[in-house]
């Protein structure tokens, strides 16, 4: 089983109510494979600088994620980005963005990448996850993130992105922009006309919900008493997600189902502190309870109601 | 087993993008009461005035529910509301309000109405609510709603109505605002302090929640792909949930979890169509196929998961 992201590894500098980082390690590709690497083998196709050095390395070794494909260019810096989370945590307010060498990123995709059974195309340009797409023909299974700028500027090169991926993972308002309908579950049917099998919809602190044109399964979020940072949420969701479901042979609905959970897990942990720090030191253990968390507040005895005769008189 | 609901038969006058209605029956004891007729016997304290005749009666006859506690005010007329819905559904602009009979409403409980097992208290003001509360000092459960106008202008009362009660329906704004705290996580683990056992809060598209000290437990909202009318949602739910309870002879957490999916599914019919128009001709087959529904939409394997040895190598 193997697994490859394409996408950023970057540096991030936050500030939220609860502290500030200068320059920490982070990016969508860095999040999706520590996330993974819980479940399955990882590799990253990505670009970084001269300032990437042994530190960062060292964290992709610690979890045996394979950074082979990812390219360095002695002459230029990482892709960094600077945020700030005000009091609600819901929305990021960009201070500062430096493409650096992510600006003329170009992924280069190894042979062994290439043989790679699932691939994640996190959000970058999709004329780019197009041409990735078009090199890994014999995957079992894509996911693809993408965000409301490319709806925006490119949306034509995005709905040809879409209609060749297995999953796409987006958030409510992008659904309803993407389809340009107002009610979710249209948007979500109407997307699912267009190529994928499968749809992921992220709702923040309401959850996730998975949808095919049959089928609905919804979950609430972990229920957490403080989000420390949101940065990367989603891409170690789709880790999580992508990740489980490497780890497994037969790839239904009802694996897709568990692989929602453990999105929806290590998405939780990563909120918890800064950047990767939480999930860094993540275990097994810590996963498989917070998983049986997610049973315990979603079960429900079925039942059908029977309205006892004495009572309708 | 004896439910009564405290609150307003009213007139309202809808418009929405999909039609408009100019008088039709409404308010939270007829959507609470309409809705718990499926599960149990219901009884109302209300007051309607000269406007309320024969065709009114007729649908609470029809539903088995008791409205003898129901004064009639010959010279004055019923409790109208007229409001209009956007294109989003989600907020209702309330374009006229006349409390008519409403306005010096002093709820009268009879000796049998006294003696109900289940009382839910809908939204009034809350030295009202905590009058009923007095008089039914042996009543095994009671429910509560409220709304922000209470939480702004009646606060203090408010929470003495709270302590008295076992279980308080409100939604997330509501219980950020009640507690002071944006986390509503947070939130809900303060006022569940205050006095009830239980707290549901609910998300509207995004579902509901059951709070205790010690348990979470979340679902979804039923996927529709329109919403016709929102009007009475809350109420409906309320009269699902304590209806439901009310056939219970064990009032435990595993009845209060089928309680709230028997409420999300009962709100999902309500707003399909006008006012009280699709509950009232609901059936129980549809209430059990609907139930289903939830289960499908909810269940996942639980599992443990191992990282196999060879793919951690």
């Amino acid at each position: 089983m193997s697994l490859t992201v394409v996408g950023s590894v970057a540096f991030d500098g936050l500030e939220t109510p609860f502290g500030k980082r200068e320059k920490i390690l982070g990016g969508a590709a860095t999040h999706f494979s520590l996330s993974a690497s819980f479940f399955t083998n990882v590799r990253i196709v990505g670009v970084v600088g001269n300032d990437f050095g042994a530190e960062e390395e060292q964290v992709f070794k610690n979890h045996n994620i394979d950074i082979s494909d990812v390219e360095r260019v002695s002459d230029g810096k990482t892709f960094f980005w600077r945020g700030r989370y005000e009091y609600d945590m819901n929305i990021a307010r960009t201070l500062e963005t430096r493409l650096n060498v992510f600006e003329t990123f170009k992924p280069k995709l190894s042979e062994e990448t290439k043989k790679s059974r699932l691939v994640f195309l996190a959000n970058i340009q999709p004329d780019l996850q197009r041409e990735v797409r078009d090199q890994i023909a014999g995957a079992e299974l894509i996911g693809l993130d993408t965000m409301n700028l490319w709806i925006d500027i490119a949306r034509e090169s995005l709905l040809k992105t879409i209609a060749g991926v297995n999953i796409l993972f987006i958030n409510d308002a992008e659904a309803r922009q993407l389809a340009d309908e107002p009610n979710v579950i249209k948007a979500a049917q109407k997307i699912l006309t267009w190529g994928p099998k499968y749809l992921v919809i992220k709702r923040g602190e309401y959850g996730a919900a998975l949808f095919t044109k049959d089928t609905y399964f919804a979950i609430p979020a972990y229920p957490l008493e403080s989000v420390f940072d949101p940065t990367g949420a989603g891409d170690t969701f789709a880790g999580g997600f992508m990740g489980y479901l490497d780890s497994q042979e037969t790839l239904d609905e009802a694996a897709m189902r568990r692989a929602m959970i453990f999105g929806s897990v290590m998405a939780s942990f990563n909120v918890e502190e800064f950047g990767t720090e939480r999930v860094q030191r993540l275990t097994h253990n810590e996963i498989n309870e917070r998983f049986r968390a997610f049973k315990r507040m979603t079960h429900f005895e079925e039942i059908i109601f029977e309205r006892a005769a004495k009572a309708a008189e």
